[in-house]
């Protein structure tokens, strides 16, 4: 698994200040860390963040050890694999196609999560560090997942066709906006595109 | 359709030159408009792209409109879709999918044409007037060709659904290059996406 840097340090290390605690402090940079990553991997300064999030650079450092950490923590925060995925395969085989399409179509109709997602595919479109990570980062957090789930032999390459599909419709539908697709009902999308996850991942038939 | 603005001049509307022609100038201010695209569309400059190509400014305009017109004719110039797309929709409905797919993942191995479609997506990612233009131009030039090539009802929804896995399964493999989905045979990728495509668009059984 990517070591995200993302864990939380505990209150004794957390330098005395205005703030309620790391967890706001996590958050505070977090949110300037999506800002800076929307201008692109390069384009994001830490000295900026630090500045945005209204605190010292060096607390960064600590909290995610550095550019590539906060950049991995904006991704992990943004798709929460490790909650919300987890959560979506513990439901078994049955319909898993379509509740994973509705978790994914999900994640991009809330604004919050839709930005850092957004952000991180065009850093990683443009930037080599930025693409190693977000390669890292799905493959060991994502791709193994879903994997998991599946009964097919080279069960990564169909976990990765499903998730070629879910990225590339969240495209056409979220940022480029393109009509009939973007006007169709979510849940109606996502039991379609669902049917198409569930022949990938030969998870159609299956009961569980 | 879409007026690219693509149309172009006669020899008399040449300014004398260096120049072998109309189609040489034409070709250096698309080589050039491809790497300042890349930049996103406001980091893209007429006056560079001019410099670029080592032609005035002014010839830009004639040739392409302006910035919109340029815009269009890069994404035109690399999907060809009233030639390429075109011809593989006169093949007939039999095999549709697999042909279409292996078409497009051909135009993503081709560098010449790669980059400009990825400087197209970023750019119409990160800018409204570069959205409306790509939306534009699939809709008209894209979804409204493959849509004729569908049985269906709601050809339109089925080509978008199409094409979206196909952008997705693009960017996977060959920007964001992510094994082993980006370790496939291009023909045994084009046969599998090609089935769903062929599902989507209502043409796996039927026979041209």
């Amino acid at each position: 698994m990517v070591r995200s840097g993302a864990t939380e340090q505990t209150d004794a290390r957390r330098p005395v200040g205005r703030r309620g605690g790391a967890a706001d402090t996590r958050r505070d940079i977090l949110a300037a860390a999506r800002e800076q990553f929307a201008r692109g991997y390069n384009g994001a300064s830490m000295r900026a963040i630090a500045r945005d999030a209204k605190v010292d650079p060096s607390l960064i450092v600590q909290f995610f050890g550095g550019k590539d950490g906060l950049f991995i923590a904006t991704i992990a925060e943004a798709l929460r694999p490790g909650e919300e995925l987890d959560a979506v395969l513990r439901g078994g085989r049955g319909n898993l196609g379509p509740r994973l399409a509705r978790w994914f179509f999900g994640l991009w109709e809330d604004p919050a999560r839709r930005y850092p997602i957004q952000a991180v595919l065009l850093s990683a479109a443009s930037h080599p560090t930025a693409e190693q990570l977000l390669r890292r980062f799905i493959t060991e957090e994502v791709v193994s997942r879903v994997a998991g789930a599946s009964p097919r032999k080279n069960a990564r390459l169909w976990a990765e066709l499903a998730g070629s599909h879910l990225i590339g419709t969240a495209l056409v539908r979220y940022v480029y906006k393109i009509p009939p697709l973007s006007e169709m009902p979510t849940a109606k999308l996502a039991k379609t595109v669902g049917e198409v996850l569930d022949g990938y991942l030969g998870t159609a038939a299956a009961r569980s």
